[in-house]
């Protein structure tokens, strides 16, 4: 049997692993276009912290160690550009130049995403970085190492840009952001995103909402990002407005593509060719809570897809349970997160969303320390089920969310999940815990208190 | 409808205070022997660590807001000594011996629980206390504060003996732990209680385990503790082998009790008689894995008792979902924390249970600061489902303990629960929690991974 996976980050490498500990005799290449596979993209930010810090600290597993210790075939370097699924194979040219080909009996596509190209001139200047692969961190750090690198743009406040503007704050550099939009972070209530721009203010970012951005030019020595009514000087510019997925040579073999063109896959990952799996951020997914199609592209999904793409590939039938979209993120000293749905998708996705804030402690009563924890609950008028929640706090958001995705995999009621029973100490919340004290007042909204 | 409470600290004012919101007319008495009402028993150490702040400080509400905001009739020093459930009547008397009488409709009894009355001698004496209610706290810390207090033995290594000793080292107090035991956390696997005893070792706790205590005798200016082949000289003793519930009046008038002497409730708080509810730590509960009767006294449990309580005493049916025994604490630098089953609890529950114990990083691959987590995870071998887990950590243990707290409440199967879209970014975990990572390896024993 011959496994060829294109892509060698997190769901292909997943997936190669797994299929050789699962199958030692089986066949496996990666084509992975770039130099690097098996890094923690997430871990970028933090690194380009530390100045002194080698880039190469986020490589989770040397190539030589898939190659050496797992017998996999590991190409780097290897860009592939077409698919025949008839011929089953694929083509493609190695940064040298080379063509290559090579044929398959299950193909996993794993190409991942890639940063969105901006609608305005001059993302491709010198100076100028979006943020994804490695090499991206790679070039943005030297460019900051070697150059008196004093101010700094952001366009975008994603969880990227956000992380970003800590990571440069930290290296001493002034930081403006600039987006369109008029909230920091869109998904979020505004009482939970004023919290968050305080905090990132308190730092000494230069926030600039409700700004399109119309080009990017040189200017003098530098860089001078040309917004609606506003021009910000740089010595180096981040955008960081989303990524895409790579989905455009699989759509172009015939293979069917869906929300955001991200490669359309059953729930045991198959595309629409039987013998093409697709994983990772290249590919869609079932959200738990709607049940529908949706593109949520996170380090954890894409691992957990490329296992059970490796599974199914060795005869073990599995079946991938949904994404509950849920994400963490600090910002200076902020825990945000989230999981399920927010208020408009809830909307969207056919719900009567009800929905409660409520802010608690992060520690008990006369407990000292405590700070505030947010919670926006949000559940169903009709049924009582709990939809998803978002939270906010300087300390205990970000794992507590997780509660909150368990209930979600099981389809809880916002009753049901106010009746769990959570850790209490005093160090860490209150008797009710956050989660709780939402729910119960989420619960007397629904008329179910 | 007369309301009566027999009781006035977490079950007993919750109740009082949900009754009184649900239906503002009733005629609700709350009877409560001592004169502290509404306080935070567990935050009792975390007090005690802090000379100049004043133990009121652990009043959560304060009685007059019970009797004057809410119209709750707070009776405090009212010791109820016997029940006559025929003539629906409780008895007792004051602090100052006045007799009283109280007639009901409804009664709830939520008399709490006491420290477990020691098998040696000398547990009377000046300078040992024992920890339950403000006032031992009160007594303790009046102590502490009034004399040159150098040495202090904890008897017991629970979580107060635990909490204790940290709050003692804290003032600079030298601490020397003694109990019969082998292990420091016996509920925990040695691996994971090896962790906590090194902590409290390296913060100059000196432990001694597997000495039972004889007596405690006065010596000199101080006491001394005499144990198996041990004398340890004291200035103040702390015993903390536990508590047991108030249950004597509730069983000489021919309520039913169960678990370690503890009120048989049903799933409606119900006593054998149906007029006389019983919540807290005075009561039993059910158990979410086992569905069998357990006691377990935590304030939470409490709390939501108290609610349910007064849900049915005012006509809207409620009935309380199982316990989990979800618990944690901190000692020192070091947060612990189990839900559901120890492998032993699951052995006498009919269960064949299989456990894995797995150490994974508080953040992720190459982020600072990471400190190491342990998680023991137990599942049934013929159903594959969660039984129970147990971790230890210097982040991140706390909050994370309650997904799987979820998952029990969800009976969810290991592989299920190895499936849930938790939250990752770099400073909070790495990719695949480490409840993930657990439930992963645990599925290998099992066979299903």
């Amino acid at each position: 049997m011959k496994f060829l996976i294109v892509g060698g980050d997190a769901a292909g490498m997943s997936a190669a692993s797994r299929a050789k500990r699962n199958d030692t005799s089986m066949d496996i290449t990666v084509l992975e276009k770039t130099n690097d596979v098996s890094f923690s993209a997430c871990g970028i930010p933090y690194n380009i912290a530390v100045p002194e810090k080698p880039i190469e600290d986020l490589v989770v597993r040397n190539a030589s160690v898939f190659r050496e210790k797992q017998g996999i075939n590991l190409l780097t370097n290897h860009g592939v550009e077409r698919l025949d699924p008839a011929k089953k194979e694929v083509y493609g040219r190695t940064g040298e130049g080379a063509e290559f080909m090579f044929s398959y009996d299950k193909l996993l596509i794993a190409t991942g995403g890639r940063p969105i190209a901006p609608d305005f001139s001059g993302s491709d200047l010198p100076g100028v970085f979006s943020l994804k692969i490695l090499d991206n961190g790679r070039k943005m750090k030297a460019w900051l190492n070697d150059r008196p690198v004093k101010k700094v743009v952001i366009i975008g406040t994603g969880y990227i840009g956000l992380e970003m503007c800590e990571s440069l704050r930290a290296r001493g550099i002034e930081v403006d952001m600039v987006k369109p939009g008029k909230a920091l972070v869109p998904w979020a209530a505004p009482e939970l995103s004023d919290v968050v721009q305080n905090e990132v203010e308190s730092h000494g970012v230069r926030l600039h909402m409700g700004h399109g951005v119309q080009k990017i030019e040189t200017a003098g020595h530098g860089l001078s990002v040309i917004c609606d009514g506003l021009t910000l000087p740089a010595d180096m510019v981040v955008v960081a407005i989303g990524i895409r997925p790579n989905s455009e040579f699989a759509a172009e073999a015939g293979l069917a593509v869906n929300v955001k063109n991200a490669i359309s896959v059953d729930r045991h990952l198959r595309t629409s060719n039987p013998d093409i799996y697709a994983a990772g951020d290249c590919a869609d997914a079932y959200h738990l809570v709607t049940g529908q199609k949706t593109w949520i592209p996170l380090a954890l999904v894409a691992n957990r897809a490329g296992w059970a793409v490796a599974d199914n590939v060795c005869g073990i039938p599995t079946e991938m349970d949904g994404v509950a979209g849920t994400a963490v993120f600090k910002v200076f000293d902020l825990e945000v997160a989230r999981t399920g749905l927010t208020v408009a998708e809830a909307e969207k996705a056919g719900f009567d969303p009800v929905s409660e804030i409520i802010k608690s402690r992060s520690r008990a009563h006369a407990h000292p320390g405590s700070t505030p924890i947010l919670v926006h609950m949000i559940g169903d008028r009709k049924t009582g089920r709990l939809l998803g929640a978002q939270m906010v706090g300087r300390e205990g958001a970000a794992h507590r969310i997780n509660a909150a995705a368990v209930a979600l995999h099981n389809q809880m009621t916002v009753e049901r999940f106010s009746q769990t029973d959570l850790a209490y100490a005093p160090p860490f919340g209150p008797v009710w815990d956050p989660l709780l004290t939402a729910a119960n007042q989420l619960l007397k909204k629904l008329g179910r208190g």
